[in-house]
C-alpha cells in the first residue's frame, strides 16, 4: 500500500473528535485531510496537532477539499442522508456512524441511491461487529458446532441516561445496537417486535419508562429478548447469550466467551502467546513509534534488559546447583536512576 | 506529527516478519524503510507488499540505508549487542526484542555504552508492560489501595516446547518475562533465586526438567514464585496473583482482573461504552481504511442501516401501543443480495 | 426433643424411595413408621433395611398405622388432594411434594379445608426455597440494599425430557418451580402470563414445543421471564438473575452468587472456616456415625494423624532454621498398610 | 440400622459444643450420651436441650457412662493422647479432632497402641476429605485422566489470627490441613519441607512472621507449595490447584472445580436436578421434621401450592392461545394472611 488515505471527517463533536484522534494516532494508512463542522472553532480544535487537515463549515466543501478520498460521517443523525448522497454523487467511500439515517424513509432513499450506483460505497458504523467477543460468538454460531440458534438473551445497561433521553430512545437508540447484532449474529431479518414495560426504577428520571424488555421475532423463528436499562446505576454492561440446539454461549460477562456444551461450561484457553499478547505487541510498537517521532524514549530500559540477564544467569546457576543463588547487579548508572523505570 | 518514521528492521525471521507486518498494517506513523537478514530471500519475502523498503544482508547496511530514522532489532539474541552498539554510534533510537543481550557481561557493555551517551536510545521489548491486564495490575499496586505487595504467584505454561529446548531455557528464556514483570510490578530488584525441580512430566521430552518452580526474593523482602511448565499440553496460560497487605489481585485467568479485598472477590465493571468498546472502534476504522485503500467496501451495509431504522421505528410503535408490531422491510436490492452481509 | 418423629410416606416410586432413604439416613429426629404404595412389592423394597416401617397398599391404612405422627406425600399428583384431606381429617402435619394438586379447583378445595381447620398442617415441597443460593438471593432482595426488584431473568434447562412429555408440561411442570420461586423471591402474586414459542429445537421430540419463553407480570409491576428448554442436551441448568434498582444478582451460574453493584461484579468471600466447611463437618460426623453403627472404621487414620505431627514438627524446624528440613517417619505399621488410606 | 449410637463428647468448648449440636440436630443415627469437660458449667450448657446426656468433669467417667458406645474427642490437643488410649483400652471407636496428638512422639505412641490392638478404632478429624470440592479433586486425580500430579499450589488465608498465635503455629496449626490434604490427594508421604519468610505484612501483629510460604517435597517427586497468610484481612480463602501432566484443576475459588485441559478451562455442568438440588432436599425435609417435632408448621403453604396451580393453568392457556392470559386467584384466606409466607 502506498500513500495515506485522505479522509474528510464530517462533524467535530464528541464522536467526530474521537475519530479524528483515531485516524491520526491509532489507525495505519490514513490521514485526516479535511474536517467540517458548522462550529468552525470546534472543528479547528479537533484537528489541532493534526497536520494538513483543512477546516470547513460546510460538509460539501470538505468533500471537495484537496486530497479527500473518503468520508467519515460523524455529524448528527439528521444530517446523514444529505452527506451520504453527496458522497455517493462524488463516488467517495463512506464510513457512516449509526444511525445511518434516523427515519426509515430517508434510510430507504440512501439504500436506493446506492443500489442505483450498482456498487457499494457505504459502511455503517455498527462497531460491535468488530468487537473481539462478538466476533468469537459469530464465528461459533457460523461454524455450526452448536446447531441452530434458537434464542438470544441480551442485556444492555448504562449507568445513567443523558438529559432529555426519552422512552422511545431506549428502543431506537440504545437497542439499535442489539438490533444490528441480532440480525448479524443470526443472519436473519427481524419480523416483529413487542415491548414490555415493567414498573420504572426509582433511579430513572420522572416519566422515563426505564427499564424496558424488548422481544424480537426473526424470519427463521428465533426469539431475541433485550433488557434495556439505561439508569441501572452500577455500570455499563452489554451481554449476549445465544441458546442453540446443542449448547449455549455467552459473552460480555466475566470471561471472554463462556460456552456450555456437552456437560461442561468453559472458556477457551489460547494455544499460543501471539494470541494472548497480540494486543500488547501492537501497543508496544505503537508506543515506541509515537515516542520516537516526538524525540523521546520511554518503556523498558537497557538497565531492565541487563537486570533480566543477570537474574536469568543466576537462575540457571540455581537450577544447576540446586541451591539458592544470589543476584549481583552492577551499580545503577545515573542515566537510569534519573529517567526512572 | 509529520512524516512517517522510517524504521530499519533487523532480522526477518518469525518475529521480524511479524513486526514488519505490524509496522506496515497496524501501527500509525511509521514505515519500514529497510530490512536486514543474512538470508536475503527471507528478507525480501518479509517486505513483499511493503512499499519503499530496501533489503540488506548486513545490519550495518540497513542502518545506513536512506530514510532510516530508527531501528527495530528482531535478529537472534547473540547479534543484539553489536546491533545496539551500532545504533548507539549512529544516534538511532532502538526497540530491541528480548533478551536484550543473552549474557550479562554483554548486557552490561550495552548499559555502559548508553550511559556514556548520556541519553536513552534503547527500549527493550518486554511487551507484557503493554498488556491491558498487566497495566491494570500495575496501576492497582501503585495506587496503594491494597498496601504493599508481599508475594507474587506466577504461572507460565506453554502447550509444548520447541525442539532443542534445554532445562536452562525454562529459566533464562521462558521465565525472563516473569523476571521483568516482577521487577516492574514491584519496583524492586530481585536479589536471590532458587529453582526447585519436581519429577519431570511424562509429557516432557526425555531429559528436560519440566516443570520447574522458581523462587525469587526481592530487595524489599517480597517473594515471587513461578511455575514454569513448557509442555503442559493444554494451552498457553500466563497468570499472576499479587498478594498484598490488604487484598489480592489476579490476572490471566478470568478475563480482566479479579480483586479480592474487603470480604468480596470481584471484577470491575466498566462505567462507559468507550471503555468497553474502545478496541472495537479502533478495529472498525482500521478495517475500513484498509479496505478503502484496496478499493473495496466491506462491513455493515446501507441495507443494514436501513433495516435497523425500520426495526427501531416498529419498536417505538410497539412501545407506544403496548402490542406486538410487525416489521415491514422494502424488497432487498440486488446489490446487497450479491455482496451479502 | 425426645423421640423420633414417626412419618408415613405415601408413594414408593422414585421420589418416595428417595425421601425414605433421606428420612432413614440423612435427617435427624425422624423415622419411617409406615409406607403406602399400590404396588406392595415396590413399597417393601423401598423400606428394606429400614427398621420398624409397616407396609400398606392404601394411603389411609398407612395414616392409621401405629406410630404415625406426620405424613410425607410423594404419590402421583392426582392422589394428593385426597391424601391431604385425609391427613387434615386426622390432624396430621404433612409435607406434600409438588404439585400440591394439579388442578387449581382441587388446590382451592385443599386451601379451603385447611382454612376451615384454622391452623396450618401442610408444607408444600417447593424445595428451591431451601437451596443455599436461592436463600442468599432472597436474603439480598429482602435486605433492600439493591432497591426494589424490577425483573427476574430465569433459565431452566434439562438435558432431555422424559417420554410423553407434552408442550403444556414445560409450563405446568418444569416452570412451576420458577412460578413459586418468583412469588417467593418477589413477595408478590403473578398476575398475567404470556408464552412465546420459538421454532423448536431439532433436538426436541417431534411435536414438542421446546424451548419456550414464558413471561410473567406481577402485582407490583415486575417482569419475570423464563427460558424453559427441556431438551437442551448439555446439562441441567437453573439460573436466576434479579435486576434491581441499584444492582443485579445472579445465582445458578459459576459462582455462588454474583452481585453487580456500585461499579463491580463480585462474589462474597466467607469470613470464617465454619462457613466455608460447615457441610464438610456435617458429612464427616455423619460418615463416622454411619460407619461406627455398622461396626466399621473408615476415614483418616491414626497414621495420618501421626504423619501430620511429624511433618508439622519438621516444618517448624524449617521455619526456625531457614533451611530445607527432611521429614523422618517411623516404619508404617502393617495395620495401616492393610486398611489403606 | 436400629438404635441410636451413644456418643461421649470430650470437651465442651467451641468445637465440642458445635459437635454436640451437630450430633443432636444434624446427624442421623446418633445421640449424645455423655459429655466431659473440666468446667462442669460449660459442659452442662453445651448439652442444654439435649435429652439423656450425662455430664462429667473427667474424660474417663464419660467413657464409662451408661449408653456410651463411641467417643468424639474435642478437648484441647494435649489431652488427646490419654483420651485416645483410654478409648482404645475400652474398645471404643473414636473420632478425634485434629491435631491427633500435638507432638510426634505422643502421636507415634497412639499409632503403636492401635497397631497392637490389630484393628482400627480411630478416625482423625481431617474434615477437608469430606468437603465436596476436595472430593471432586481427589476423584479427578484418582481417575488418571489428567495424568500424574506434578505440583499442588495451595493458599490458606484467614482474616486475622487469634491472640497469642505464634509464627510456628502458621506451620503446625494452619498448614496442618494442607499437610493432610496433600498426603491424601497425592497418596504420597511428604519427605522434606522448606519455609520461606517474606517481609511480614503490616497487618500482622508485631513479631509474627505472617505470611509464610511453605514448600513440601513428596516421596513421588511432586512439589507442594502453600501460601499461609493468617492476617490477610479480607476473608477466609482455601484454594488448591493440582497441576498434572495433562491438565490442571483448581478448587476453592469459583464455586465448584475449574478444570483446564485440552484447550479449554471449564466447570462441569450437572446432568440432573438431584445432583444440583440434593442439599436443598435434605434441608427441606430436615426443616420439616424439626418444625413438626416442635409442633409448628413452616415453609411453603397450601396457598403457595394453590397459587402455583392457578398460574400454571393460566400458562398453559397462554401457550395454547398464543396471547397474554391473566391469572385469577381466589381471595386469600385469613389463615395464610396471618401466618404469612
Amino acid at each position: 500500500m502506498g500513500d495515506l488515505l485522505g479522509v474528510a471527517v464530517l462533524g467535530a463533536g464528541h464522536m467526530g473528535a474521537d475519530h479524528i484522534r483515531r485516524l491520526d494516532r491509532m489507525v495505519n494508512g490514513a490521514r485526516v485531510a479535511a474536517v467540517a463542522d458548522p462550529d468552525a472553532a470546534r472543528a479547528k480544535e479537533a484537528v489541532a496537532g493534526t497536520e494538513g487537515a483543512s477546516v470547513h463549515t460546510e460538509a460539501e466543501a470538505a468533500l471537495d477539499a484537496p486530497g479527500v478520498e473518503a468520508v467519515l460521517i460523524a455529524s448528527p443523525g439528521p444530517a446523514h442522508e444529505e452527506a451520504l448522497l453527496s458522497a455517493f454523487a462524488r463516488g467517495l467511500p463512506v464510513l457512516c456512524e449509526k444511525p445511518m439515517v434516523p427515519d426509515s424513509a430517508g434510510a430507504l432513499r440512501v439504500v436506493e441511491a446506492e443500489a442505483r450506483l450498482g456498487r457499494r460505497l457505504a459502511q455503517i458504523g455498527f462497531m460491535r461487529r468488530y468487537d473481539t467477543e462478538y466476533r468469537r460468538l459469530k464465528a461459533l454460531l457460523d461454524d455450526g458446532r452448536l446447531g441452530r440458534a434458537l434464542m438470544l438473551h441480551c442485556v444492555h445497561r448504562n449507568v445513567s441516561s443523558p438529559p432529555d433521553f426519552t422512552s422511545a430512545m431506549l428502543v431506537n437508540s440504545s437497542v439499535s445496537h442489539e438490533i444490528d447484532a441480532a440480525r448479524w449474529l443470526l443472519g436473519q431479518e427481524l419480523t416483529a417486535v413487542t415491548v414490555l414495560r415493567p414498573r420504572p426504577s426509582a433511579g430513572a428520571p420522572q416519566g422515563l419508562l426505564d427499564p424496558q424488555f424488548v422481544l424480537f421475532e426473526t424470519a427463521g423463528g428465533a426469539l431475541v429478548d433485550v433488557e434495556v436499562f439505561v439508569n441501572c446505576g452500577f455500570g455499563y454492561q452489554v451481554r449476549c447469550e445465544a441458546v442453540c440446539e446443542r449448547g449455549a454461549a455467552r459473552i460480555g460477562d466475566d470471561r471472554g466467551m463462556l460456552v456450555t456444551a456437552g456437560g461442561s461450561a468453559g472458556a477457551e484457553v489460547p494455544q499460543d502467546y501471539l494470541v494472548r499478547f497480540a494486543d500488547a505487541y501492537d501497543r508496544e510498537v505503537q508506543a515506541w513509534v509515537d515516542a520516537t517521532r516526538r524525540g523521546r524514549v520511554t518503556g523498558p530500559t537497557a538497565w531492565d534488559g541487563y537486570a533480566a540477564s543477570v537474574v536469568a544467569e543466576a537462575g540457571v546457576a540455581a537450577l544447576e546447583s540446586g541451591t539458592r543463588t544470589t543476584v549481583d547487579l552492577a551499580a545503577l548508572p545515573e542515566l537510569y536512576a534519573v529517567t526512572g523505570r
